[in-house]
């Protein structure tokens, strides 16, 4: 019983580990996301930290439809990146989970 | 130790549902960022979703710095937002984990 907990702990304390270096790694992890007509574009990490917007001259020219634009596109590659950072994360942390049908902590 | 077992599924399942209900919490949380200059200001929720963003005509004028401006602002309103996420889910799952000295999962 006591051995399955010390068990228990070196598999917990390696996946923290695990998870740890995982977060490092979707730092390097880069999502190129653009507008439809391809006039903005942004490009962040998988850890959502923004790297770079481009945005075309002529989007100067409309302050609400650059608003609109800006809001739109980021919130597409901020989605993208939170599907890849949460699926990354999930697949190391369940690693180190029981599994236990029915239950779904990482989803 | 069936019973111990059965009591750790409802714990979990009870921690799951939490999890669940703060997140949708957080889509009501907001986080207000700006410029030094106030020239730039963000809304965001405690999910990283954008609301709201609000550029002054002035900066127009020059594309570079915009651009430098929205990377900046954003990223400190992401990293609110990241933080407060962080710290509201690690208090839930936390409660429903058992305690071990050493193992900070949550962080």
């Amino acid at each position: 019983m006591f051995g399955d907990m010390m068990n228990m702990m070196g598999k917990l304390k390696e996946t923290q580990q695990k998870i740890e270096s995982t977060k490092l790694r979707l730092d390097t992890v880069l999502i190129d996301e653009k507008s439809n007509d391809g006039l903005l574009q942004v490009t962040l990490t998988a850890n959502r930290k923004i790297k770079a917007i481009t945005i075309d001259e002529s989007l100067l020219e409309d302050k609400e439809q650059l608003e609109d634009y800006l809001i739109l596109v980021l919130n597409k590659a901020i989605e993208k990146a939170t599907n890849i950072n949460e699926t990354e994360l999930a697949a190391v942390a369940k690693e180190g989970m029981p599994n236990i049908p029915g239950m779904d902590l990482f989803k």
